[in-house]
């Protein structure tokens, strides 16, 4: 059996959620790209500083604006190793996506096909293609490992 | 005729949003504050860096979350001058915010009672007490005449 490979951009974003979870953050990464070019690798970085807002997502579109000069990230497409809740969901749209790509389902927390589902409102200023379950074994180990170790 | 009062935090909130509409900032302003005290003044901030979460909201509650040395902003209250979207909603659940106090409604952007109505699925981690209206007709007016004078 082949297996079906995981894209280029995941792997980054699966070894960032794996360094972050070596240093107690909850194991989530993040990439942003421009056609090949990697813009922004983040994890979630909530703790140090505190901050509630630190999400992978948030982290890497924020920087990615920075390195583009443009709140705006025309052209750029997200990678991230979980589903994105709420707070993502509506930084993807305002930063404009063009792909999301999201490895594991979250239906606890995740708000693009579960819960508030912030893409599918009339409202949604803006929607990205999604694409999702690249990766999505290897994302869920981590952060399943990741609770275990804490129990 | 008595107008009600707008409470103190939500007057900050709205001279926050006119110091940002001055600098060509969209005018929003957010306030936390615990108890009596004033933890952050805040005012959108999407261009100088380039921000896409740049919202009053999420200014705001990074700010008194370093200030508390906490991502949860246990007993804290958030005043803001317009609904919180999707992005700032999720981010208010994160930081467990008591209460959530907006002026004018924003049937378009808004995700409290529009849309995607972030705190009303049951996966909503954390809801906040609700309170809107007060300051409403200051708010609506400080964003109508920015855009009115960018026409």
């Amino acid at each position: 059996m082949t297996k079906w490979p995981i894209p280029q951009p995941m792997q980054l974003a699966l070894d960032a959620a794996r360094v972050a979870g070596a240093r107690g953050e909850v194991p989530i990464g993040a990439v942003v790209m421009k056609g090949e070019e990697v813009l922004s690798v983040a994890a979630n970085r909530t703790r140090t500083p505190p901050d509630p807002t630190g999400h992978a997502e948030i982290v890497a579109l924020r920087e990615a604006a920075v390195r583009l000069g443009s709140e705006r990230l025309i052209d750029c497409d997200l990678y991230v190793t979980l589903e994105p809740c709420a707070m993502c969901a509506g930084a993807i749209g305002h930063a404009r996506i063009g792909k999301l790509y999201y490895a594991a389902s979250d239906p606890k927390g995740g708000a693009v096909e579960h819960g508030a589902r912030v893409f599918e409102h009339p409202q949604a200023l803006h929607r990205p293609e999604v694409y999702s379950g690249m990766g999505e074994t290897e994302a869920a180990e981590i952060l399943r490992d990741f609770f275990k170790a804490r129990r």
